[in-house]
């Protein structure tokens, strides 16, 4: 393997991009109810607290708290103590897919990582910051007009801003690993190949034979050797790509559900909507219009 | 659009990859005779010079300047004075295209840029040395094992090192500005459109009036517009693209000649290599076996 081939590798394996970034201050009174995380989510508490809720257990979201939501999990809030407090705290929300799973999964990372003070969390935090100052300078050059994405100067801006969100993914990575469960995951290489095919293949339908031929594999052994090391079957990790990129597709454009449904490689759109609703607890419409209402 | 939508736009514009990273101490009596360069490769000289002779034009390379090496161009270097010295230079080979086009040519970068010494040009200096220090790690993670690469701390080195390269890569095109011929080109949206059309279905045969179909133009109109900013037909630019893919496939992978030319979109194989061995002065036997002894 020479280095472009290592390189190409790597940042195959590591599929790490940006949804959204915020510093939000939330009022005394606010809650969340029910809401659907819309990507792998993540929020460092800086002022006041609440109580996650989250499929029937209760986590403390306090001060130097480091909250990591899963893409699609439902999430409730409620008031800590007696008296209602306004809550402040950095979100980022990313995709980060390692391997062909999800990061959060892979490395088995709780919900609430309590964090000490100190070195690299301080560290953290400064880039997080100054990401939420620099994005919107990034913004401004993209909106002069369409050209002015193309100039050195923003090219300079956009790079640098790439590389701070590489950097500060890398940093919530090292950070990670005292809370994590499994942080030297043995991923399976056909396994791995398996998730990668799907992963590649998801836009238009393929059955489990072909699976299997495409890991050398008889279906059973496949079927097996897939279910023991990842705790689903193909099927249903199909069915989770195809829902996660379909979500996508909600977020990034105003394609009709059939388009979706088809670009997702579900040739019935109403087994599309009905399989959604089952998993997310609404319909792809609602979920775009609750948590996208600028599309 | 969307924080996340401006994201992938720029990452998707700013195609910028890695290839090759060296710290060169080259003997006394070393030249180069007629080399043909294998990727975008940027030399910073530390110690001794050479001339360089790239069509018929000479560049002096001495202590302290930057040298800019575009894909494909044929070098030759000469001894300066009456002694052979050795030299010492810092190398990097990349990808690097913007809006379609090639980093180089968009700015109108030159061949020699004589900086001067003192902030901007020692951070990138540095910066080039820990890329060459750190590579040797994550190198030494991903041979380990196969696993290894999914190790969060294979994720942490590999996410860190990427995030420092687009850095360097940042700092480089900012490094670059004052001597750029088009710091801000202006690029027609349509014949950007063309070129993330043509870099988007290269691997197929497609004819002028689909590309005309693309753009929501006449073919006429469509030839004259591309023609105008580019300096070249569409035709050209697609057969440059083809090519630079192969160059790539050669590079990568050790696929048979009749295969790559099938992958990038040319039918006949006697096509390819004819048109390989007319831009490129060997064929693309010679060409992989003399840039990449390796595969």
């Amino acid at each position: 393997m020479n280095d472009h081939q290592l390189y190409r590798l790597a940042t195959e394996e590591y599929d790490v991009s940006f949804y959204f970034l915020y510093d939000w201050l939330r009022e005394a009174s606010w809650n969340f109810n029910e809401y659907r995380i819309p990507a792998l989510t993540f929020w460092f508490i800086r002022e006041g607290s609440r109580k996650l809720i989250v499929a029937g257990e209760e986590y403390l979201a306090e001060p130097g708290d480091l909250i990591v939501l899963p893409l699609g999990l439902a999430v409730t809030t409620a008031h800590t103590g007696g008296e209602q407090e306004p809550l402040r705290y950095l979100s980022m929300g990313i995709r980060a897919i390692i391997g062909g799973m999800n990061w959060n999964e892979l490395f088995g990372i709780p919900i609430r990582l309590p964090l000490e003070a100190g070195g690299e969390l301080t560290e953290l935090v400064l880039l997080w910051k100054q990401l939420i100052h620099d994005e919107k300078a990034v913004r401004s050059l993209s909106t002069v007009s369409d050209d002015a994405l193309f100039s050195a100067r923003a090219s300079v801006a956009a790079l640098a801003w790439e590389a701070r969100f590489k950097l500060w993914m890398s940093l919530m990575t090292k950070i990670a690993i005292p809370f994590m469960s499994a942080p030297e995951p043995a991923l399976d290489k056909r396994v791995r190949d398996l998730c990668a095919y799907i992963r590649t293949h998801y836009e238009r339908p393929f059955s489990a034979s072909e699976l299997a031929r495409a890991a050398c594999l008889s279906e059973g052994h496949m079927r097996a050797t897939f279910r023991q090391a990842m705790g689903i079957t193909p099927h249903q990790y199909t069915i989770q790509v195809r829902m996660e990129k379909a979500k996508e597709l909600l977020a990034l454009t105003d394609l009709p559900l059939a388009e979706i449904a088809e670009r997702v490689g579900l040739e019935d759109v109403s087994y599309f909507i009905n399989g959604f609703r089952k998993r997310e607890g609404m319909t792809p419409a609602v979920y775009r219009k609750r948590t996208f209402p600028w599309i």
